[in-house]
């Protein structure tokens, strides 16, 4: 047993090319799975795209649908300039379904409308009607090569149509059984199937208590339902429960994988994109990240004017102006801890939108806990370090307890904001993500400084 | 076709156990899927835990430890506390492996030792060689139950082999191939056998370029192999070669949902938790969260001694002031965006350690875009609402534009840290992830103000 690593033949590949060694990379590539082809195939191209389509139509018949399916769509699209339409109509019919919407979605008009006419009207249809489902729902991400049985049949007969029509489905570990009117009637795993008599009938052992999406549920609903109930493939059925496709666990992985990008970009104030970053362009890039840093920077605008409010009393005590940046740093980091466990607890279901009072009492605790033991250590710092050491002797034992003591209320302040503002989102039908960091840090600031100055004028002389 | 929905029969549920309809209770509760049975039994948990321990003992033998295994490590507690030592032994052997050496890792020593002594001597065997695996490895998520072959069978006795020994397997949809001496050979899917003739011989269909894991690979890297190569179980072996267990692709979306978390955490300065945020006490979270905030705001001591080293420039231009936390806020989300599309980019496999430079320079043109676009809104800003419409007359056309310029070194740097800081971690052996935010934000504060000095000492006279 060997595991063919790409990394060691990648070289190799690269020679055979440089070298007209065709015959010898066309058995190399043989040996090659899908997806170490397509990340050559995806190197290749940022080098050199005719050679990329000469390389591809070295692939078998049977491999090249599914290494055309894992390629960017920009390679797609340099695929699909270079090869014949007889080829392009075999490489469409070979695709799944769900793989050929995604293509068309970012393919550019004149490349879809190729496509198109070169695949077969059944395809045709089915692309269409693919294309009509919203984005990121179940119904855009199924796809509809799944066996499907009936109740009447034995164990005997099921096996026998699995190994007549299992050839091109998606999956054949889970069959759905079905009605005349195609409603969805049961489940039954081929391993159930396998397991029991020959001669038992369908109706008796499969499972009729199916967990099954809806063509418009949310993606992410369905990743959930997965990783719930431990499922490799659901079934999604239409308005009137009938069933039109499945959705598998491979590409469950993908979604969760693209959702989890997506909630990390949203807490860092970046608008998602499908696309990755390698691929992305600079002006592309700019336009996920500049809406954000221009809303914040506009926003500051507040936290500029209570600067400007109590410039007298930042001129008469210039020392309070060096703890501004460790108070909000203090408040945004506080804030943002506490809103990024409430939105992920929140992703994961752990917590509801109903728990809102149960979180903030959590959090006041935690809060006070943070905030006593952060002042306390700052309380000690400002006196040992800033005064002794450093030897600035403006930080006096009062403005070391006004600094410390407006800690204690900042945290406080953050760590509820932090994690009330995503729950309050989820409520009102918003993305929980985009309360993150950012937007908690803005608020924190402002909030931070009022605080600070007004603790400073009760316990200081201006 | 019907989807009992947990959502509805909840209120039902309770109701029944009011009243004690044990009858009712315990048919209701053999219809339902072991996930949500386990949901019932958290929340009663939460309410009454003798309560929860005679819920879980109506539960039919065969359900029991598919409950057990999905409950919370305290919930296990509870139970393993509230049964006999056979019913003990019964769920211990019906356990996966990898479930009870989770399990084993957080209960306290006392539950463990009655669980071991419980367990039969193989189980015991067993789970102690589990337990050595590292955490987090391939080792310690696999499971020992699979279906093993030989190739010189036939597809029709491989079929009647899976028939035999299939039941307690966590997969049959994938068969491992081995040699006498449990040297991993090949794979076959059920499919494959399924679709092929009754008479071949294993060694000639069987896939001999099998995609594995070690014992000791981490099971991030594991979970990448999943995403890329579209897997349901992946085969793992030991120093030798030979094949100790396997990983299902359910016991990967946990870990990639785990994973996840972790990134999200450790990006928010939250050190990171295997348990989910309902189920920690406060002083719990405290202690995740305290050392990046302590650590932090002392290192905030740096930004403090450079304004406080620049305070007779301040106290001359007291209007600087009020621009310093939009400045530090602009630079700290710059910041962040470019290190968390980084530090994603890095995780998914879509840049390498090695593109650091290509990412450089891909950063230095899109902070060149955001700094120049922020800076001139923030010039027309200064000038429209600072000074004319808020009356700011100490904003002057100089002020402006010192503000504006630092704005575009400011991103400049910020980006420059965001992009190379996580790369360089990567580099070192350690996690990107604690390069995110937290840390970014605080270096990029102290750089802010250095910049916005010297551009201010340049232009303006103090």
């Amino acid at each position: 047993m060997e595991n063919v690593d790409y990394e060691t033949i990648h070289d190799e590949l690269f020679i055979m090319l440089e070298q007209h060694m065709i015959k010898e990379l066309s058995q190399t590539l043989a040996e090659m799975n899908e997806f170490d082809i397509s990340e050559f195939l995806g190197e290749l191209w940022e080098q050199d795209q005719t050679r990329m389509g000469m390389v591809f139509r070295l692939l078998s018949k049977e491999i090249a649908a599914d290494v055309f399916a894992n390629l960017e769509v920009e390679e797609q699209e340099t695929i699909i300039n270079s090869i014949t339409d007889t080829e392009l109509a075999g490489i469409v019919e070979s695709l799944q379904v769900d793989d050929a919407v995604d293509m068309m979605e970012e393919l550019p008009a004149n490349v879809v409308k190729r496509v198109m006419r070169t695949a077969t009207p059944g395809t045709r249809n089915l692309i269409n009607q693919y294309l009509k489902y919203p984005e990121n729902s179940a119904g855009s991400i199924m796809t509809a090569e799944f066996v499907d049985l009936k109740k009447y049949m034995s164990v005997r007969e099921a096996i026998a149509r699995i190994r007549r029509i299992g050839e091109n489905k998606e999956t054949i570990y889970v069959c759905y059984v079905t009605s005349a009117k195609r409603k969805l009637e049961g489940v039954v795993t081929v391993k159930h199937l396998l397991l029991s008599d020959d001669d038992e009938v369908l109706e008796d052992i499969m499972d009729t208590n199916v967990i099954f999406a809806h063509t418009t549920d949310d993606q992410e609903e369905v990743s959930r339902q997965f990783s719930d109930y431990d499922l490799i493939a659901i079934p999604v059925v239409d308005k009137e429960g009938c069933l039109v496709g499945i959705v598998t666990v491979d590409d469950v992985i993908d979604v969760m994988e693209q959702e989890a990008t997506e909630d990390i970009e949203k807490m860092a104030g970046i608008t998602p994109s499908d696309r990755p970053y390698s691929r992305m362009s600079v002006p592309e890039i700019w336009k996920h990240r500049i809406p954000w840093l221009m809303f914040l920077m506009i926003s500051a605008t507040f936290t500029g004017m209570i600067m400007t409010h109590f410039e007298n009393a930042l001129a008469a005590q210039v020392v309070l102006a060096s703890f501004i940046p460790m108070l909000m740093d203090t408040g945004g980091n506080s804030g943002s801890q506490a809103s990024i466990a409430v939105i992920r607890s929140l992703s994961l279901g752990d917590i509801e939108p109903s728990d809102v009072v149960k979180v903030i009492w959590k959090e006041f605790r935690v809060a006070i806990l943070c905030g006593v033991s952060l002042a306390a250590v700052n309380f000690v710092k400002m006196l040992l370090v800033d005064r002794m050491l450093i030897g600035n002797t403006n930080v006096t034992l009062i403005v070391a307890a006004t600094v410390s003591l407006t800690l204690v209320f900042v945290v406080l302040f953050a760590k509820f904001l932090g994690s009330t503002f995503p729950i309050l989102a989820e409520k009102v039908g918003l993305d929980p993500a985009v309360m993150a960091s950012p937007l908690i840090t803005t608020i924190t600031d402002a909030v931070s400084l009022l605080i600070y100055f007004t603790i400073a004028k009760a316990l200081l002389p201006f």
